[in-house]
């Protein structure tokens, strides 16, 4: 059975959320019983990835469904814990593959709680009234504000190197050094003493913002959120947008949304994304709502990015295409461009889905041929790519064209915080204002290979023979290989907490997760609760 | 047989250097009979770890012993091949812990090589007469400036994705990007494309600096190493110092040199360094050479760090433990911080001694005690390390303290291009400021504490328990867990080209070390040459 990552709140297993005018409560309320391995229990608020699609999902509603919200509060349903983190027996069960996967996509959701503070004013607020271990730290720590319980019990932890010889790798060490700047030597300590940290020395050291004393704690609460909120520009009149249920069609060798086509090839190893324009910008971006281009067309590439990535790890190589008008997309993105809430809510989404490919372990390719729609935020998809190799001709009346908008130098910044034009044209400035010049031109291949915008401009008598090779080289290359290669050359420039997590956190996890004394039989991550120690290999790499 | 680190050019079996006043001229030619592994032979200027050794030698001797070089030529003497990089089969049959020191052993290597252009004005020119690959390019990328013949057969490539199933891992992707800023499409063709890039392409690409027919070659080289020893402010007349043999004794529990004892505790998985500070401060550097306390304590750390690493695997915790007289060794620093050539080498090289600490991969605890000489340049242990504890007491008159002095405050950058004082300090930028104010101060463990500068001051009375709970607790952690929590706990703050490479490029390269598709029986680097395709998994992690 294929993981599925649509969802919507009235199927949720894991959480409740309830919004009251401005402030949002959502409550981590996990039903051991619901795991996606059925044989791992989630017991203590501990999650598997099913438990973080239905996070992802919420926040992704906050933002569109309620722009009245102005503070999400985030709490336990359990009595005695706030969340134990990462379930264990899933992490020792998992493929390397689903971990790493796993991983990934919590990091993915945690960036985008810190965004929906910094771009949407929308602030999380984490109440820890009880334990917050591993994980679960680490969701407060992607948090705007953290409030601890000041009792002998609530503490905040990430056992994660002495209990089983992994890292908190959700992002936390990055978070601690970078977010937060906790000194690295009382960092150290932290993340090597099981019990954690409470009260006075969790607020000296930096892990948290607030201590409260439980006599003050909800209305202590109250306050915060209350506060929080003041802070926010949502518009309180303002009325959401209802995130209709994803239609989707699945065969074999296809996937199929209202604007995107995905044909999957197994034995060439890849898949191929096409996706088509729109046919008419929108009237009325908020009337349209779900059905809306911009907004369909982004969910509809979200999930499809989503579903390829954890359900066919074996079709390495996504080549992009698109089809349309590319006038029509320009004068959609003029739409996307208002000064309105919703507009901004669906271009920081494209952002998001673009992230996402920029962390893919894939290898992508952009085909603009002709009849394509390489303009303004499609135009992204030949950057976002590896290689962008371009038809030198026509067919008919319609030759290969790119075309550039004024999003493309602003609106869908990578991680590193810089556009992808500009990672692109770092070591020649001059360039990327030649291309600002070339803003709204139908630019052909040679005009796009001189502004170097292009990786290749290809003549149309070598067009199919040349991208079927290029094609098949890359399928025959090591998929390892190619992962680090590409998670090495995407990223050029700045380092951010964002990089630093997908770049160097997320490699020693990976290269952990591949070690005998974590992943092994004897190892940690399967030792966990025997009563059986596990066995480490005393050589230090 | 241990690997040792020691050799001097009279003992090359790789490498010819030759002074001719400004130029320095460094041969390639490497014995294919003299590899470190018998069974590989190194054809082609392929390299192992051994001739490595003998470059960073040269790299040390040309600062020190020729303060009249303004220029380094780096060649080849094979007329078929400038450097085919890393020896393959080595690369096949060493271990997982050997191939990663090894490519830290080089990534040093080559950072030294910029510093010395960068801080010592002795630039290193790359003459590409002839193809250059994967490691061999790698060399080249670390040099100031990189002049290829343009003939039909002289090529740059990065073959290791495409041929190897690896990564070009001696800083060759980093550099790539964020040294020569080749634009990432162009990078991942070339790193894709097996036989390289030459000719006007080559340096259209940034790949190299400068193409000479080969009509002009050898007038060329010798200009362009002209015009780069123009640039230098070497001292002509100065005389250099010898770096006379290092003495070492060792046994299976001790390792010593004149200033530095090792003990070693194989039960307890650790190495205890103890370095001595000064007697007294050299009455004249110059005279005193290698013999001069700040020279030949350096030597010695930097030789336990490079045989521990390699040789004792298994020894995952560093003490780190100094003695002697604060006094003379802040006296000692005033004399290095001079505005002499010789001063300058020798801060530069306690610079580097203590980023391969950064780098290492082991715990590294100094322990502050009665008697002890965390003063100065040696405070520097203190900070270098994950943890540094602190004896509240004294024995006799000889309190513990900790002494900073004005080298702790810019001397010795990190990595990220920031002192350990500054990373230590992110979070609270007035505490530097404190820091600093208490400069040539005796601080107690109280003072110490209270200026942020030790991780805990212990009571006299439970030092000897604590401590050994401490070491005994680090000791039965993951060391692979440690590793990576160590990993990125250290860098806080911004990152560097240098940081990358150890960071964000190491991780991922140690990562594909591990997967089956590289180093498994049927991966890349055991088929390669056997005419068997290697086996991938298809699957993308």
């Amino acid at each position: 059975m294929p993981i599925d990552f649509r969802t919507d709140p009235s199927r949720y297993r894991h959480w409740r959320l309830a919004c009251e005018g401005p402030v949002a409560t959502l409550s981590m309320d996990v039903d051991p019983a619901a795991s996606l391995f059925p044989e791992c229990e989630l017991k203590l608020n501990s999650y598997d990835l099913g438990v973080d699609i239905e996070l992802a999902d919420a926040v992704q509603r906050l933002r569109f469904e309620h722009p009245e919200v102005r503070v999400v509060v985030l709490r336990s349903a359990k009595p005695a814990v706030f969340c134990a983190g990462a379930n264990i027996r899933m992490l020792g069960r998992a493929s390397h593959g689903h971990k790493v996967n796993f991983c990934k996509f919590t990091n993915e959701t945690r960036i985008a709680i810190e965004e929906a503070a910094a771009e949407s004013h929308q602030p999380w607020l984490a109440v820890l009234h009880a334990p917050a271990a591993g994980g679960g730290y680490e969701l407060a720590l992607a948090c705007a504000h953290i409030m601890l319980i000041d009792d002998r019990r609530a503490a905040v932890s990430l056992p994660e190197v002495p209990l089983l010889g992994v890292l908190p790798a959700t992002g936390g060490l990055t978070r601690l050094t970078d977010k937060r700047r906790v000194r690295r030597d009382r960092a150290d300590v932290f993340c090597t003493t099981e019990e954690g940290v409470r009260g006075r020395r969790a607020q000296e050291w930096g892990l948290i913002d607030e201590l409260v004393p439980p006599s003050r704690w909800e209305d202590a609460v109250a306050a915060r959120a209350g506060a929080l909120a003041a802070t926010s520009d949502r518009p309180a009149e303002a009325r959401g947008i209802a995130l209709t249920p994803l239609e989707r069609s699945i065969t074999d060798t296809t996937i199929d949304y209202p604007h995107l086509h995905v044909a999957l090839d197994r034995p060439g190893k890849r898949a191929t994304f096409t996706l088509r324009g729109p046919d008419r910008a929108p009237a009325d971006l908020h009337a349209e709502g779900a059905a809306s281009w911009p907004l369909a067309a982004a969910r509809a590439l979200d999930d499809a990015i989503l579903h390829l990535r954890i359900n066919e790890a074996s079709l390495g190589l996504w080549v992009l295409r698109t089809e349309g008008d590319p006038a029509t997309i320009l004068a959609t993105d003029t739409l996307l461009a208002a000064d309105d809430w919703l507009a901004r809510e669906i271009r920081l989404f494209w952002k998001r889905v673009l992230k996402r490919l920029d962390v893919s372990s894939r290898s992508l390719i952009a085909l603009i041929e002709p009849g394509s729609c390489f303009a303004g935020t499609l135009a992204e998809l030949a950057f976002v790519a590896d290689r962008a190799v371009m038809h030198a001709g026509a067919e008919g009346n319609a030759p290969a064209r790119l075309t550039l908008g004024a999003c493309n130098f602003g609106s869908y910044k990578m991680g590193n915080g810089l556009t992808r034009l500009a990672t692109r044209f770092l070591g020649a400035p001059d360039a990327e204002a030649a291309a600002h010049a070339a803003i709204g031109q139908a630019l052909d291949a040679d005009s796009a290979d001189a502004l170097g915008l292009i990786t290749e401009s290809i003549d149309p008598i070598d067009w199919d023979d040349t991208i079927r090779l290029l094609l098949d080289e890359r399928a025959s290359f090591s998929p390892d290989a190619l992962s680090a290669l590409e998670a090495n050359l995407r990223f050029a420039g700045p380092e951010t907490m964002e990089t630093r997590i997908f770049g160097r956190l997320s490699a020693w996890q990976n290269w952990v997760f591949q070690r005998p004394g974590a992943a092994g039989d004897a190892g940690a991550l399967h030792r966990y609760g025997s009563g059986t120690k596990p066995e480490f290999d005393p050589e230090r790499v």
